[in-house]
């Protein structure tokens, strides 16, 4: 159930309305946005009755919420989030663009791709610490040394770091070195992990699960929005479907449900979904067309050489295509790049 | 194999080449293209060495073919199919509108929703005569009625017409009423009848099957062609996945597979992928952004009362705020619109 | 809606009911089973309430059907149909064995795999005269010749025969050789089949589709059933999944579900669902475990020298092997073998 | 790579022999086998040539390992792993039954619910004391108190228990009342937990994601065993399909599979594949028919009143009736129950 209250509201009028609806037992969550105060109560309550909520002082209307995601959506909130980091707005009308390596392997190579990711108008740099590998014994990541050589390389090049947490006990060390924490597609439903990020303040990006229904995927955001951080990012990323011609099956379908169902802003990586080059710059094309906030994209200044996927990673002078062709497709659906 | 002549290439020799594939099994398919005379040899023959092909007198090139649908390959022909009907070309620069409503109902239905559909710049009229429903006790269409309708209703907006041939009886009467023959997604494998679209020398428009692989899905336009019909198209319609927000997942990432691997023009049709009007205007724009060949929509001049998928067909205003952009996306992609 | 008529009920009374429900605008089917009249009114009529045909003379009982499929559910018909051929009962206590090679080659391969498939207690042999290959350059069987070949093959060793119907224009055909009709996965939507299928009184297997949900599967039956023939059996071959150790997924959740639901016969395939033999023995024991009512098994009395599947087709030993476990896997599930 | 030694080979031989493997750039294994000893190299090693390795002194045979997953992989070890925790013995000829409530909720539920457990038959209860919930809203498990419970009324019927470990911060306290750690299906890819899991001797039970391919459920499994703990079960729980009629599609095919591929015992949990308490019984027969090693089955001694699933949870009776069809069913493929 969503509260407004009138702007006239009292602090008191405010407070009877939180203590009934505790009472009922639901917790109390505050809408973070501007104007009158929204409120919404959440959890596994008794829900009165809308007419005895809307008679009570200072409410200005009361209506329900028929989605699991409560706070993640738009029932809750009808204006997609902005989320603001320095400079840089996610999901205000800039598409933003997110590139870099899978994986963080020397300077070098960030020094050299960052400058090319830049260079296409990139606002965040990718790139691994700690990889999760299907397999025990494939290279495992850099680490914080990794995390170093990353947030130097992006400073120098204006840039934000997006790089993923694999454990809780990650979250200090990460928290130092990063702008958005990324939650992995396997470790969407770690629900301990997803607890633990509600208690920081970072940016949040989580991955949808290789077959989470768009309803799961979002309640994963639910779980860190209701532990307290409504920073909060989605991304598609494909899903598990039957074709062996891609590696995954990128979802754009599920990208137009979940903008429709939650306001918060939604970034496509195709790099992971379909695993081969040549398959990628028509399909981020595709997603900024379908209205995606963002892009999340793999480049490598030498793909031949990278110590994983190299085989999706784009060579920079095609991210500097692709750029252009998707400054005309993001103004032709009503946002900048 | 593909073989590919001298230009000086004699009679005499070019039977000879022949007549060397046909010894070995094969069956003899001349390319259409203008220019060198192409041969491709499909079927279960014995492959010569590429040597032995490339000596004989009169052979500029010889080379394998490795996809399983020969003749749908860019291996056997590496520009994209132009298939020219009327003043419509298919696969050219333009990317081609197919509009209308899923089933053809009245004279007033079909008038009113042509002269939109035309409005917005599409150059195909769809409508279903012959319909085929999950359940036996649906609506089944309204035959050669409709059939004569439509094609009347085309004619006066200067538009061409496409509907769906469901058994291979049916197809004396389609061919005198519509240019397109469509073949249904649950008809796909339904070899008897693509045996028969084989013989005929209208287009064809394949869908492709709820779970069909891409291999899957260009295998049945290669039994339309190898049957001597090379004026074929393919259309990807949705898969089964396991959302239900949706009806079906449009799979763009097929889309982007199929154009790499085929020179066969590709339509999307996203009104019966998604099943919710809402979708379909941004899967459209994805749809063209990813490199379609044009569009296969769903309008109803009055969805609330349409007998079938209303729920699905945009309004005409819709499909006209969907042309605006789409202009400007096939601008992006090197297209028109 | 299902309406039982009282024992007693008189010719006029029983008129007066069908009467009733056509006027509403269904279409009225009888019962086949012994005992009280039971109609069933399908298609798309306007629903009178329960209690209005209650109070009709005559009528025992009226209930609705809330199951799409009306006839095929056990809504109106709450026991397993069984169906009989011969002396072979489908759908009652034995648990039937179909068993025989992928497709018809010859007199040598089908006297001596018939042999081995009496010897193991099948009650009917398989053979494809027609084959729908993926490819249009595959082998599409013998035809007719094959035809004759496997009925005077199976009337020798006491077999019934099933062979699949691939267009309606073999209908006149395949009646003169063949006792149960296939209808293949690929099929399973080929409406105008179905519907020429309505009309025999030939026993018809309906495979089910590689992505069809239950519902659609028994739809597809629905469709003969409505047409006037009841004669129907359904069969599971596995669905298409991500998989790639076997072609495609045996579905033995799905046989839960239709026999929960319909009161048809139900038979496996695990053959076609694995394509791998040596997981085939350990399927077709799962089948009968999770109550199938047959298992429909592809046995070659040489495989390595089979035209086609033959990686999926038993050795006659390990039939033999089979058996044995099956005999009390069918007592465990108060069947007989 | 493998490589069985001689029995007579020398302590210096067989240090030699992985000396010269750790050169190589490999991780040397010991098979826990009985019998001569036989090493694996795992890791990103250089592969030597077959022949070198079968030369040198003490080396009885050498041969690849073609599975990703070397350690669970019956190339490593052919016969399946009997896995031993006090009396009872897993991977061994008895099918071992494990059962009890989705979630530990009172002292009166366990008591009631052990009882029927063990008089059916099985020798682990199984009850969730830290739930995965897909809402940040439900209820979380009664934690350490649960855990206490279940060890306690475990103990007094004699059973083993299995519980869920949710995030490697709970091993310690786990370790102290829990015989099997259950990893569930969503955190099968949490790698940090896995590792985790591998420093421990506790036998570990990893359930199959819900769209994981066996390669990647085995992969999984040899996370642990990798990290030095190769008491590891594997457990099958239903893949995401389709259907809608069910929660999840209880895969057996993979069972199937998994049984030839690996050495690891295999368990089967009907309950939350399928999420409905009439298709528990006969799909719990089907898993012991194809093979698996054991069950993993809800029950409840009220089901009505369960806090969660009480709807896929059997009524006590319903599991003693299962307890007699599984012997049939075990001693038909050769086990006992």
């Amino acid at each position: 159930m969503v509260i407004t209250l009138r702007p006239e509201a009292t602090p008191e009028q405010i407070h009877g309305v939180e203590a009934r609806l505790r009472d009922l037992g639901f917790q109390v969550v505050r809408a973070p946005s501007p104007g009158p105060i929204v409120l919404a109560a959440v959890g596994e309550g008794t829900l009165p009755a809308l007419a005895e909520m809307r008679a009570m002082p200072g409410v200005a209307e009361a209506r329900s919420i028929p989605e699991p995601f409560k706070l993640a959506s738009r029932s809750f909130r009808n204006e997609t989030s902005v989320l603001k980091i320095g400079d840089v707005s996610i999901g205000g009308p800039e598409v933003i663009l997110m590139a870099g390596p899978c994986t963080i392997e020397s300077e070098e190579q960030m020094v050299r791709t960052a400058a090319a990711v830049r260079q296409a108008g990139a606002r965040v740099l990718r790139g691994g610490a700690f990889k999760p590998r299907t397999s025990p014994y494939s290279f495992q990541g850099l680490g914080e040394e990794g995390l170093k050589l990353i947030r130097r390389v992006a400073d120098a090049n204006g840039l934000l770091v997006i790089s993923e947490i694999m454990d809780k006990s990650q979250l200090g060390l990460m928290e130092r070195y990063v702008d958005i924490l990324q939650v992995g597609a396997r470790n969407m439903q770690n629900f301990s992990l997803l607890r633990e990020l509600g208690k920081t303040q970072k940016a949040v990006m989580v991955k949808r699960g290789l077959s989470a229904t768009v309803d799961e995927w979002l309640m994963s955001a639910e779980y860190v929005i209701s532990g307290g951080n409504d920073r909060v990012i989605v991304c598609e990323r494909g899903i598990r479907a039957y074709e062996t011609y891609t590696r995954n099956t990128l979802d754009l379908n599920a990208v137009a449900v979940a903008k429709s169902l939650s306001h918060l802003p939604v970034i496509v990586d195709p790099s992971h979904a379909v695993g081969v080059r040549e398959k990628v710059v028509p399909l981020a094309r595709a997603a900024v067309a379908v209205g995606a906030d963002g892009l999340l994209i793999e480049v490598h200044y030498d793909p031949e050489r990278a110590i994983c996927d190299g085989q999706q990673s784009l060579y920079p002078e095609q991210l500097m295509g692709l750029a252009k062709q998707l400054r005309q497709i993001a103004d032709a659906v009503g946002r900048t790049f």
